[in-house]
């Protein structure tokens, strides 16, 4: 059973309790109105070793840094800002106080740079292998909370970052370079917080999420909530280094993708330039179809790459 | 480090970012007051493959129950109704679909009878353990929530069931017997979400905690909170098979512990046993003290056991 598999044969059988005003809509965060016009996000995300980073090529206090940054990013695709955490650790007695507290002092860095509070947690033995399991919780204006299944026919279709960065870099450090921009961008990623907060507040923005296992993966998920397809400009996809492949099928690039309403894009770029100091990356546009596909055009002619996104089992 | 020396390390480390409205207060559960007389409770709890159960003695359907009973009793330990769920799981390629989708009817099962949400969380590959991750959130009347600081000089000190079963079923575990009835208390713990909800309502009611790691251990997190100490009546104590030290000592029994306004124990016993058909086990009273410690008398003279509660690490 897939990932994806083990999910909506989960979602099937939970379908006979009553969801006490939960949203659990497939989102990067399942959403809790909690009265007036507030709601609350939240999002978890567990990294195990051996399997999402390697104890040798990361340090304690990177991936402490990292564990937080991509929950972060799950928060920023709602529209919302962080608020608080919950972190459990699981440490074998191979990885002791030392490489613990280092873990937690990257952490906390990031947490006190966005000013996000430790709320609760667990930590615990292992046996072996180290585990991470944090949980973030996102709050403000439910009417700034931005689906997958908002996008609309003549969208634009934005990115907000240079992709391809992170799978670059986990090459770097398969083949034993571990200091080179790439991996640093690998192993520190950093999460569109400010980026996504302001645009939760711009009503021509309509769907949102974050790029974790890559665009061609991840934006059939918007397509398939928004019951529609999406045609990619590939000469307009912003590849680090010009490597298109990695850009569209590498994971962890935590870069928004979003779209926004085709009759207020010009607007809409330079009030972004203006506050974040560069354009949004055009990349698309939603068009009509039965069938939720990603049209891929180079020049305006369509072409067929084997593109497919990151799983993680 | 010790499991609450790193707590503690943490907790040290965070104090210079704002809490956000998030009360942490080393409860079962962090609380979030929302507006109005409500609250958010929440609490997280990990449980890690050969440290916290056995595959072989464990069954999938089992260990789903176990994993969401668990965070429920943390949940009931404040006073308030569990609403929701969130389930991080790591599979190892060895416990393929089959020991996955057995998981998810325990869990299910489990959730449904108590009416509680899944909303949301995250499956993942591991390297050769399973790690199973829950977060539970209780939604009621802040003025319901029990904290652990609230004990009163010459309250009554109450457990809500028989303890010592979980300890005994361990023993019986590991000399091969699985089918023992304390065996089976171990394997599928039963938190007592309803006691915890009514005694949320009862303004009589002061302190109140779960029992994870043995009276011995738990209790001490009152006093300390509290800032007193405690008169214990081991001949009260209702221990099962007339084990005290197991009854004390032995962790993961998950019953009620509370503590009682000295004027209110004879209707407030009357009342729950109208409720719930049997009576609270009154097993001693708050004293006051600097230090915060456990004084445990045989009819009303002091004994000096060494009686210790359970750490995961």
């Amino acid at each position: 059973m897939s990932e994806f598999g083990l999910i909506e044969h989960i979602a099937r059988l939970f379908v006979d309790i009553d969801h006490r005003g939960w949203e659990t809509i497939g989102d990067d965060c399942t959403l809790l109105p909690i009265g007036g016009d507030e709601a609350l996000v939240v999002t978890t995300d567990m990294l195990v070793e051996d399997v999402h980073f390697v104890r040798e090529a990361t340090s304690a206090e990177e991936l402490g840094r990292k564990a937080l940054a991509v929950n972060l990013s799950d928060v920023a695709a709602m529209g919302l800002p962080a608020v608080a955490t919950l972190l459990s650790v699981a440490l074998p007695s191979n990885a002791g106080e030392e490489w613990a507290r280092e873990f937690i002092k990257g952490y906390h860095t990031l947490s006190k740079e966005q000013g996000v509070a430790l709320v609760g947690g667990d930590t615990t033995a292992s046996k072996d292998k180290i585990v991470i399991n944090v949980v973030a919780v996102g709050r403000g204006p439910l009417s700034n909370v931005k689906r997958r299944s908002a996008a609309k026919i003549g969208d634009a279709i934005y990115v907000g970052g240079q992709l391809g960065a992170s799978a670059l870099g986990l090459k770097d450090i398969l083949a034993g370079e571990y200091d080179t921009p790439n991996a640093a961008r690998h192993r520190l990623p950093v999460a569109q917080s400010q980026e996504g907060v302001w645009l939760g507040g711009r009503a021509e923005v309509h769907a949102m999420m974050d790029l974790s296992d890559g665009l061609a993966s991840d934006l059939c998920h918007i397509l398939h909530a928004s019951h529609c397809a999406a045609e990619i400009f590939v000469e307009n996809i912003p590849a680090v280094e010009g490597d298109v492949e990695s850009a569209v099928c590498g994971g962890e690039d935590y870069k928004l993708l979003f779209t926004v309403d085709a009759d207020n894009t010009e607007c809409f770029e330079s009030d972004f330039e203006a506050q974040f100091g560069f354009r949004p990356y055009l990349i698309g546009q939603i068009v009509e179809s039965a069938k939720s596909e990603i049209i891929w055009t180079e020049q305006g002619r369509r072409v067929n790459p084997q593109w497919h996104g990151f799983t993680h089992f």
